[in-house]
This record gives C-alpha cells, sequence and structure tokens, in this order.
C-alpha cells in the first residue's frame, strides 16, 4: 500500500479524491498496490463530505508521517503551496502538482531538490488539463528534434472567443457567461491578459527544447482587446482567433509568444472550441501531432494529477527522467521574430497604409465599409512596428497571423 | 553506446536508420549514452548508400553478438520477422516494433517471452504512425477507466475518403491516386479491406481495456462499398464518411468493430483528413481526449519506433509496464450491439422502409431524387439486419453512424 497525501480540498483536489475513491481497482491492477489517500489537507471544514476522515489542517502532520511517500499540491499559488512543496521535497516525498504558477515560478530550485533527493517533482496537470502532453514531450518524442509547440493552452479564453466568434457576443457578454459556466474566476485577470497560457507555453518550451525558458520573456498580450468586428473578419478570411501559447526553436535561438492569433481554417488548432485545449507539437522526423482534450474542470485535471501520482508510485525513491533542464534558452529578440499581421485602418489612411504595408491581401466585410482590412506579407516585428506606429489612431486592430514555421 | 540492430532496410528501416544519424546528439543528451546502429539486416546490396557499412545479410550474426542489446524489427509480415523477433527476445534482446500483424498475430507468446527474459517487446510504431497513442494508454490514463477507443488508423484509406469526399473522385480513381502517391500499396487489399485497422483497433483494445482481444472476433468491412452518392448524403447530413476503429468497454462486455461510419462535424475525429490519423479515447475521468498525426510514411514511422528503442535503452535488462495481459475479453456478441445506420432505398420502396424503420430522419439530395435515405434510430444490429433483408434489393447502401458512448 502507498500512502499519499492531497494538500487542497478544492476543485481539482476533490477530483483526485473522487479518482482514487472511483477507479481504484483499475489503478491497483496497474501498480499492483493499493494507493491509499492517507490526509487531505485544507484549512475549511466539509461536514457530511466522507473526507472528513481523513481531512487535517496542519501540513505537519503529513510532512512528519514517513508513511506518507507522495504528496499532491492543488492548492494553487505560490505562497503555502511553495514552502509546503519544497519541505515534501526535502523529507523524500514526491510531489504531484497542477500548478503551473508555481512551476514556472520556482520550478527551476524545486527539481534541484527533487533530484537530490532522489524523488519526483511531476506536473502533468500543469499544462492542457487532462491532455498528456508533458509526458509525451519527456517520454515519446526521444528520438525527435522539437521545432514548434503551439498550443490553445486556456480553456477559459478559447471559450469566450468561440462564443464571441459564433454567437456575436461582446468580450464582456463572453466573459459573463464565461463566470456564469463556472469556466472564468470572479478575477479574470490571469486568463484574459494571457498570465496562464504564459507560464504554461514556458514550461511545455522549456521541456520541448530542453533548455529553460524563464515565463517572465515570454511577451504576452491578452484577448481584452478583441472586437466582434475583429471575429467577422477572421471569419471572412476563413479563420478563427485563438490566443496561443506559441514558442519555436531554430539554430538563431528560441522564440515564444502568448497572443492572439488568426488560425486559418487549414490548421488542426482551427476546431479546438469551446472550453477544450489543443496543442499542436512539430518534430524534425514526427511531423505533426496534436493533442486535443479537456483542458480544464475538475476531473480531466484530477486525471493527470492521479496519473503522476501512479508514476511517482511505480518509481519510489526514483527521479523520474524528464526533459528538464537549468540551462538557460538564448531567446530570440522579439523584434526579430517574423510575422504576418492583420491590419484594420480606418478608410481615410488607407492609401498610407498601402504605402507601408505593399503587397498585403485585402478583407472586406459588410459590417465595416469605412474601413480598410489586410493581411501584411511576413515581416519582422520591429519593421511592422515602425510601420504602424506612422499610422496612429487611424490604426483600428493589429492581430498576427498563424502560420507554421 | 548501446549498440542496435535494425531488420530490415525498407520504408521504416532507413527512416530508424536516419534518425539515429540526424538526431543523434540529442538523443545522446537525453538517453545520456549513445545509440549507434551496429547492424542493418536485409537481403538486398545498397552500393553508394552509407548503410553498406553495417549492412549484413544473416540474422545470425545479430543474434550471436552479445553487444546488440536493442533490435528493431520493421520488416514486415508474420514470418521471418516472427522467428527472428522470437529469437531476438529468448537471447535477451529487447524488440521494438512498427508490425501490427505480428504483434496481433503473435503478441501474446512474444510478450511472454519478453516478460521471461526481462526485456521489452515494444511497438508504439504499430498503430498510428508517429502518435504517442500507445505510450499515453500505458503510462498516462492510469488512473482512468478508459470506456472508448474510436480511431482513424489507416492513412492510404483516410486519404480516399477524403479525396471522394471533396473532389467526387470514384473509389477506383482515389485508389490510383493513392497507389500514385506513395500511400496505397499495389495490392491495396489489407488498406481497404480494413484488416489493417483490425488489427490496430486489436491492439490499442487490449491495452486500453487490459483484456486481451483478438483481432480475429472484430468484424471487420472495408470501404470498396462507398460511393459518390454515399458522400453527398453524408455531406448534406453534416457528416463526412470515415473507417473508424471503435471499441467500447462496459460491464456487459467488450464491442469492437472495424467500418466505415458518418462521423458527425461535431467530432473531433471529423477534422482529422487527408492521410492523417486521430485516435479518441473516452475516460471516466479524463473526459474526451483525441491524438492527431500523421499516420503513415516512413519518418513519423521511424519516429515512434526509434523512440521506443530509447526507451528500452533507459531500461535495459528490464521489462516495461504495459497494460498487455493474456486474460481474454468477453466479447459482446456483435448481434447485440446498437447503432443507428444511415440507410439508401430505391423509392419504390419508401413505405415498406418506413414502416420497417420508424422515426428515421430523412435526408435528400438533388443527385438522387429517387431515393429515399434517412438515419435509423440508435437499433441493436440484430433488429436491423432483419429489417433490412425484408427490403432485398431495394436497400441501395447501409453505413453506420458514429456516436459517443
Amino acid at each position: 500500500m502507498i500512502n499519499i497525501a492531497i494538500l487542497g480540498y478544492g476543485t481539482v483536489g476533490s477530483g483526485v479524491y473522487r479518482v482514487f475513491s472511483t477507479n481504484h481497482e483499475v489503478v491497483e491492477s496497474r501498480l499492483g498496490e493499493r494507493i491509499h489517500v492517507k490526509y487531505v489537507l485544507d484549512l475549511r471544514d466539509f461536514p457530511g463530505d466522507p473526507v472528513t476522515e481523513v481531512l487535517v489542517h496542519d501540513f505537519q502532520i503529513i510532512l512528519d508521517d514517513p508513511e506518507v511517500s507522495i504528496v499532491a499540491e492543488v492548492m494553487g499559488g505560490t505562497g503555502a503551496a511553495y514552502t509546503f512543496t519544497k519541505k515534501a521535497l526535502e523529507a523524500g516525498k514526491s510531489v504531484c502538482t497542477s500548478n503551473k504558477a508555481l512551476v514556472a515560478e520556482h520550478g527551476r530550485e524545486l527539481m534541484k531538490i527533487a533530484k537530490e533527493k532522489g524523488v519526483s517533482y511531476l506536473f502533468e496537470a500543469s499544462c492542457g488539463g487532462g491532455i498528456p502532453i508533458i509526458r509525451a514531450i519527456n517520454d515519446s518524442f526521444t528520438a525527435d528534434v522539437i521545432d514548434e509547440v503551439a498550443g490553445i493552452l486556456n480553456g477559459t479564453t478559447n471559450y469566450m472567443l468561440y462564443r464571441m466568434g459564433e454567437d456575436g457576443s461582446s468580450f464582456d457578454e463572453a466573459l459573463k457567461e464565461a463566470q456564469a459556466m463556472g469556466y472564468a474566476e470572479a478575477d479574470p485577470t490571469a486568463d484574459v491578459e494571457g498570465h496562464d497560457a504564459c507560464r504554461k507555453i514556458a514550461i511545455l518550451s522549456t521541456l520541448a527544447y530542453g533548455k529553460y525558458i524563464d515565463y517572465r520573456d515570454v511577451p504576452t498580450e491578452g484577448i481584452t482587446k478583441i472586437t466582434i468586428e475583429d471575429m467577422k473578419y477572421a471569419e471572412a478570411a476563413g479563420a478563427r482567433i485563438k490566443l496561443l501559447g506559441l514558442s519555436r526553436d531554430t539554430a538563431e535561438g528560441t522564440t515564444a509568444i502568448v497572443a492572439p492569433f488568426l488560425v486559418d481554417k487549414s490548421e488542426s488548432l482551427y476546431n479546438v472550441n469551446d472550453v477544450f485545449n489543443g496543442i499542436y507539437v512539430h518534430g524534425n522526423m514526427l511531423g505533426d501531432a496534436m493533442f486535443y482534450g479537456s483542458g480544464a474542470g475538475m476531473l480531466p485535471t484530477a486525471s493527470a494529477v492521479s496519473a503522476d501520482i501512479v508514476d511517482a508510485a511505480l518509481h519510489l525513491s526514483k527521479t523520474i527522467r524528464t526533459n528538464w533542464t537549468d540551462e538557460a534558452a538564448h531567446m530570440v529578440d522579439p523584434g526579430e521574430a517574423c510575422w504576418k499581421f492583420f491590419v484594420r485602418t480606418k478608410a481615410a489612411a488607407q492609401e498610407m497604409a498601402e504605402g507601408l504595408f505593399p503587397g498585403g491581401s485585402v478583407i472586406r466585410i459588410p459590417e465595416c465599409p469605412d474601413e480598410t482590412a489586410f493581411i501584411t506579407p511576413l515581416m519582422r516585428q520591429r519593421d511592422f512596428d515602425a510601420a504602424i506606429s506612422k499610422l496612429g489612431e487611424d490604426a483600428v486592430s493589429v492581430i498576427r497571423v498563424y502560420q507554421r514555421a
């Protein structure tokens, strides 16, 4: 029997508890041993919930119990979660988490401690909910040089953008709807400003390229400026607007960005809608691969945390090999990155825009008769910025266009 | 340094050779050791090809060399491939393969020998080309009860069906095109009759449910009867016709089938087109997950074989845990399986058809004014067969409709 503790009985924590109570037989058949949830840590009480039997309010009890070999940190945040994770690893317990903020912020230190102590710090659930993308990168694409990762990594914003595109909802309406559905939090900043996706693409890219990418080095734009008119233009161009976490690795260095992109209908990511997540990976031998699945929600994320727990249980007193590294990536200057841009300008600026962005392909929609809109050829971010600044107030909207490397 | 041998220098074999010559640095950085292709076995000579340096014509040389710890069997077939695999495993060498026919035919015996000898028999590349579906099932969905696997598992037929639907090509035209593109073999029977997909769904289902599914117990229909008119109807119904390998596991037992299905545009599999493969998996905690990627071709398949080789190298002298089992699945009588059916009948039989299949939703296309076509409600295969037989020659076409469990 392997004893585990769950830190936090919120959405994910109660999901993990449910996974091991519902699926204990199948887990035991695969692992050859039973997994027993010995403790659940939460400051709250849950009268009438069976969890009461194993509920504790003091982390020290878990830390001091040598029978607990694996801890699931599903509290979130970078405060107590950090302290508890560090202490657990130092005490020789493996830690499995869904906490992308903590992995992005303190992953380097925590991975190092895990290695020193001969245990594992696993975080499959930190990116893409139930989608087993991290294990695929670590264990399946081992013979490939991965050169691109492009992901719809945030279910909340994907839901909002999809509703805006399908129903013509405004940003505010879509946000309210997402909150009513329980997809968006009361303070949606981390989702709509792209902070959540930023941490995820930093983690995925670190593993994909085997070079450490600091999330603070990833230029990040959210979706708050996207309007219904942008959606109409995207539709006219045969595309959808998606918030992508995107990175590429070449001999020149690593490029990473989080921003809204026009995604053409020929791309597999185009069809990743609603609250789903999708992650596209390109390898020099593998070619195109895409993973799709429930990106959020109690059970898919809990499924991924629980799979990490089983993995840790199969490798007790061992550090599971991953591609994680401390060696910093050489980041390409964001001004040097090349993109196609979708640009909307006021009609008065048409001639100037054509001069500044020669060779653009024009898009017209009946809803905006007084505008000139076009997609530029591939151009350097720096050159684009210089040109667009000349348009001043006449530039209505700018969105990058996704194109595979 | 870890020495390997590649059996067969055909499409996949030369791909594996290329993976380790092109990506040797990144493989070494992940594995901590170099992988050296010591031998390539092929009866042919390849004058001018660098492979000549390591080419041998006699398997015994490889078998007798204790330095060779891993063998890639990429010859295909169930003759020499079987003998060589068995001997290699018995000699304590791990074997990695793309050979679904061999795994489906002799997997039980070969897995047993591997276990006895403390080595591994790995076959990620046998299903879905470069898509890491087998490792995901074995290592990532460990905390889930998987209850459905539905896959577009054959790139050749998916390409053909897509061309028929998009261009209005006939079956014969699409086949010729697939052969010209190098996707279909001179004798396309294994692809178009569904035999290839049958072996793949048997392998995937065995791992997904942890119960042995014999491919001979999987009812298999190919795509040879699909016409352009069927395609038009599918389009009118908002669907595409796809050859699915489909299995479900419930308390009543396991259902498995290979057949063409109408797949609605709301399904993620609808967008798996061209030569791509897509595999949908449903878990009781995970929810929906879908894997998409290049299903065929030299490099994607070679990428998967090579990843297995790296895995075997990381676990030398150890049997890597999988969900494989010898315990036979309890198969549900195919007559008891429930499906919706798309049915086309001659107009003269309209009244009779309406009586036999009450509650069907009618589909009309201008190309077939003299037909009655409809989708039945969910019904048992046995009941459907009894009803359709009464229509005799008036039944023009029958295709199942995919619906998630």
